[in-house]
């Protein structure tokens, strides 16, 4: 039977998530000569709207070249398809005679899998491949996008700890990541000794006390003359609702197709960068929002996780021919294992910091933490301690 | 006679900074042997304070690995002395037996060398090499710490326009820049084809309407569908205060000690924000504040800025022999010359955007803009072009 593959990209691009578009297209053609490959632009709305472009004969070099190009060649989407939706994506996938539909993204994107799985009647494999700086996907060890992500977090905070080093002073970077701590917990994966920055972490799994926060910067303060933070856009308060939410007027909020409120670093630094007036007038302190500068950095691509995101592609054609299911990258001794899990394990949930990530206090790592960095994200960087 | 070198970082780290002070001593130990080589910390303040480090047997392996690590090694400062603050350098320097200062900085760093070669008898060879990330310097082609900043930059931007490829909307991107729109230019500098981003640059040598800049994001949305902006955290209105200075209610404004406003890519990027949500209502908008990331990013520096600054640390000794001055990079047919100028050339002076760097209207690069980033940073990267 002639196969047909249909390949998409969803959710926010990463730095190797054209490697897996990459993987799966050169693994479709290993395996099966002559196989119909078809790319989606811009996600389902693609298979929705009849866009495609046809991947069959794409020479390899411009494959391999194009996984090297961070962003999503195809674009991407953040359409979440309702039953509506979906009938009208089953129908372009059906009018394409596909025979496999990879899927790549994280658990919105697996979730839309799910739901496309359940309506179909089994004639198309449905594959989620997994790909978020999130790092939030259940049954992962980690996600393809995510080491290249934190590469990119690790060494600015590194680097800003050196600065504040020279001139003396708090700050704040703010880090992508709603529900999940994992980007941000990587600032502190290459701290250059016991006094390294950053100091302070505050991630979505805790409670941010506003209060707290400002003793917490001031004792630090008071120990090394100097205060580096690493917070996550998605830090909440008290109440479980987001920092970003308690703080902007209720009119000013904007909200996305999946009902979750809009962050914006921005709001959450003027807020954070007036706590620290409020609380320790007279010290110099700076608030950068990171944004989007982590996810898909050109300069900072990291070796391990391109591999990893072609392999990921790779495995989705072997997993299409399994029937279908959800990619995940496993460890086992150490290793990364690439598996099929089912996509009902990995759609819509998300994957938080486990227990003994971060120190009690939860604003350090613990030992669990740096020995998930130490795996993942060997140090490479060769700094000399200065003098100051 | 034996010679004492004492040697100081002023303002702002870079990169490449330590690779000055590298030169400087290397080249010291060499021309003199058995010399003294005095680091001060945080700059004059050091020297008034008596805080040294001493220099003269760090092991060159040492040296090699301080020059190739980011940020100022020695500690830096913002003090700009006065005359009562001189004289106490002057006295720290001759407790030293000092017989040359060399002072690594901007051109306020050159204006505290004027001054005290000028409060000096002569007995001190008082040296000025150049550093900045602002590229401001007068009599210099460039500066060192600038390539590197630039690279960040422009990989930056270069990156994001590809993200925005795959997820439509408008990005702002705030780049620091007093005075000067050359770091801020260099986000144009890897430009991946006509339509790429950035779109849009404002720099603080042109009047900011934020009027006109909503009209012209509205126009290249219409052109292109996405809208990629490089700002200049010194962007002036058309009363030529800064943006931030008529944004932020003067109580909440913050003063350094030359009397200039504080700026923040936060105020600015908030109100950006809102002109945006008001003038493009709809239209996603995302505005991050690169801030101190691109200024001493251990993951980008550049080799040419980095032997550069080198050079210009060992030429800075050669200077100390002919009796002081500012050391300036000059081109000559294409090539890096390093040349001795005198203090007052330098010291206080901004250099800013020459004509014929930005198009007629300042928002893009012109053919003198894009000659200056084609010798200075040529394209590195290598990216596929996208489907969508």
């Amino acid at each position: 039977m002639s196969e047909t593959f249909v390949i998409a990209q969803g959710g926010g691009p990463t730095a190797v998530i054209n490697q897996t578009l990459a993987g799966a297209v050169i693994e479709a053609r290993k395996r099966h000569r002559g196989a119909r490959i078809l790319g989606a632009l811009h996600g389902v709305r693609g298979i929705r709207d009849g866009n495609f472009v046809d991947l069959s004969d794409l020479p390899e070099e411009q494959l391999r070249l194009l996984g090297a190009t961070p962003s999503a060649a195809l674009g991407s989407t953040r359409d979440k398809p309702d039953a509506a939706y979906c009938e009208k994506v089953l129908k372009g996938l059906r009018q394409t005679g596909a025979t496999a539909f990879i899927y790549i993204g994280g658990n919105d994107t697996a979730g839309t899998q799910q739901i496309l799985n359940d309506a179909a009647g089994g004639d198309i494999a449905f594959v989620h491949a997994p790909k978020t700086i999130d790092n939030d996907l259940e049954e992962n060890d980690h996600t393809p996008g995510f080491i290249s992500a934190a590469e990119f977090v690790a060494t600015a905070f590194a680097s800003v700890d050196l600065d504040f080093r020279a001139l003396p002073g708090i700050y704040v970077g703010i880090v992508m990541g709603r529900h999940a701590g994992f980007l941000t917990a990587a600032a502190a994966a290459w701290q250059f000794d016991d006094e390294s920055g950053p100091h302070l972490l505050y991630v979505p799994e805790l409670a941010f006390s506003p209060k707290r926060f400002v003793e917490e910067v001031r004792s630090v303060i008071d120990r090394h003359g100097r205060c580096i933070v690493a917070m996550s856009e998605g830090v909440t308060a008290e109440d479980g609702r987001s920092v970003v939410e308690n703080l902007v007027p209720r009119e000013r909020l904007e909200f996305d197709a999946h009902g979750n409120v809009r962050l914006s670093g921005g709001d959450l630094g003027m807020a954070v960068e007036q706590a620290l007036r409020d609380g320790l007038p007279g010290v110099r302190a700076r608030v950068d929002t990171f944004g989007y500068l982590p996810r898909g950095n050109a300069g900072m691509i990291n070796a391990t996780d391109a591999q990893e995101a072609f392999d990921a592609g790779a495995f989705a054609v072997e997993a299409a021919a399994q029937g279908g299911g959800s990619v995940a990258l496993q460890e086992e001794g150490g290793v990364t294992r690439i598996r099929l899990v089912p996509l009902a394990n990995v759609a819509g949930k998300t994957r938080h910091l486990p227990p003994g990530f971060l120190s009690a206090e939860g604003t350090r790592l613990a030992a669990g933490g740096k020995a998930y960095f130490d795996r993942l994200l060997p140090r490479r960087l060769k700094l000399a301690k200065p003098f100051v």
